[in-house]
């Protein structure tokens, strides 16, 4: 039961008296939740949720937005709880110790065996949701998102196979290691073709090593900005792989990294376009020579493209 | 000319008072670089270049890093010039204000017609300098990255079309908004299927708004872990469009987004399967339901597996 937080009927009754929603009859801890600690509350004017907010599992800092994403979806009529506003301050006040808040009960209860009109119900909420907070002025940045699941995956893959045996081989990502990431043409030297000796490291970071392969493969094997030259792809991924050889991911991955290179030239060389300033030294390059290439890439379905058998 | 900052040859005489190289004799700007200041630099013992880093275009704390790394991959024999270190101190120093290095001086030029041959010169120099880098022990995150591309956009899109019409048009970004984040069955309730309320908005964040209709894809459409049922996917989606219309870039998406989503959970679960901790109240999920969700997701090619007519 996921009750971390213990409050008495006695605390409660008078954490109530900054609200106007009558006195306290009845206090019930719930055990649903996972995050957080709820109570049911039963006052003489009616039933309501105690939240205590674990600061293990939430951020205090994040429940401004929480807690105002709610009141502000449930004004606009979307289907979710509405939190009470105590008679005077904010929507999060302390218990206990422990940031808390007061939301409104909702009636329903929990699906049993979904139907595809669930599903609709849903939808149909979950739009109503998004079109609402349309003008929601508080931001809070996704904690889970893409850039989250290597660390995620760094503190399981070593024990994945205790889950499936393969799990941790499923799960692999693609090698890191500091680029060039910019390794056009007018950034080497050649001494009678015997050497290649590459310069301008400013902009070298870590990142994913077949990205800096995939920046090569837009910088060197276009011919006049418009057709690929397969044959120095070949060339290009040929002398690369005597050194190091591409993983079968690095391999899957090299479409959509040429594609993500393209891209990222198109948008600096836009951008450099249309942010000249009056007494630049330096003429911006083209950028719709990167949209042609970003073009290509879209286009490619299969590794061979690139000169890969796969 | 790409000369920003102008320096003497007597600021330069006393500046090389600091390093082992002789004494100057000949100080020439050079046109090459865009985003620094770089002179040839004659001594009575060898060539150089003199680098003048522009604080606007390379950010100081970073060179220890940029020329850290050069120093670690000529030391290692990789084809890129050496920095050349003071009689005492660090890489970097300073000369008129504006930090500088001396580099050791790239004999080669500049490639012509680029051939394949020069292609794999080139690929091999690269996978050198990956090998080569891979105890570099300083790190420097991609500041051009893709999180940052949609900042790029934002500061070109509308301008877009000057550079070719309809560009902007092309350069869209799926749309973003406040996402629920964590929309399973049991976070909605229901009364007798007239409304469906939902609730713990704790994951709650601004992101793509097909990501939300990607997770409840994984978690509303399929049957008892395993296979996907498209009546319900369809019937979501229905009801999802009713009140927002998914654009066809939020269309061609989906599959991407239901991957992600599927992975995102399969890596939360993971993490906290491996991660029980003794007196846990709440039993831990299984991951492995995510593993064959995500399965599902790897194998679709065509939107119409999730019930939309493309």
């Amino acid at each position: 039961m996921a009750v971390y937080t213990k409050v008495s009927p006695d605390d409660v009754a008078i954490f109530l008296r900054a609200y106007d929603i009558g006195t306290l009859t009845e206090l019930v801890g719930i055990k649903q939740g996972i995050q957080n600690t709820n109570y049911l509350l039963r006052t003489t004017k009616g039933k309501y949720i105690l939240t205590l907010y674990e600061q293990r599992n939430v951020r205090e800092e994040d429940l401004p937005f929480f807690l105002g994403l709610m009141e502000h979806l449930a004004q606009k009529g979307v289907a979710c709880p509405l939190p009470i506003r105590p008679m005077q301050g904010e929507l999060v006040s302390r218990l206990c110790g422990c940031p808390a808040a007061i939301i409104g009960f909702l009636v329903g209860k929990t699906l049993g065996r979904i139907t595809p009109e669930d599903c609709e119900g849903l939808g149909h909420a979950m739009a109503d949701m998004h079109v609402a907070s349309a003008d929601f002025p508080l931001r809070r940045a996704n904690t889970l998102g893409l850039p989250d699941w290597e660390r995620l995956l760094a503190a399981c893959k070593s024990r994945a196979d205790e889950v499936r045996a393969g799990l941790g081989a499923l799960l692999q990502t693609l090698p890191r290691g500091v680029i060039h990431a910019d390794l056009f043409p007018d950034n080497v030297f050649t001494e009678n073709n015997l050497s290649y000796d590459m310069f301008d490291f400013y902009f070298a970071c870590n990142d994913f090593l077949a990205y800096d392969l995939a920046i090569c493969l837009n910088a060197w094997c276009f011919e006049y900005n418009t057709s690929f030259n397969v044959t120095k792809a070949r060339a290009l991924i040929s002398g690369y792989t005597r050194v190091r050889p591409l993983c079968p991911l690095e391999i899957d991955a090299l479409p959509v990294l040429a594609r993500g290179a393209a891209m990222r030239f198109l948008l600096t060389r836009l951008y450099d376009w249309l942010h000249q300033v009056p007494d630049a030294l330096v003429k911006p390059k083209d950028p719709l020579e990167y949209l042609s290439r970003l073009h290509f890439h879209q286009m490619v379905t299969d590794v061979a493209s690139y000169g890969i058998s796969a």
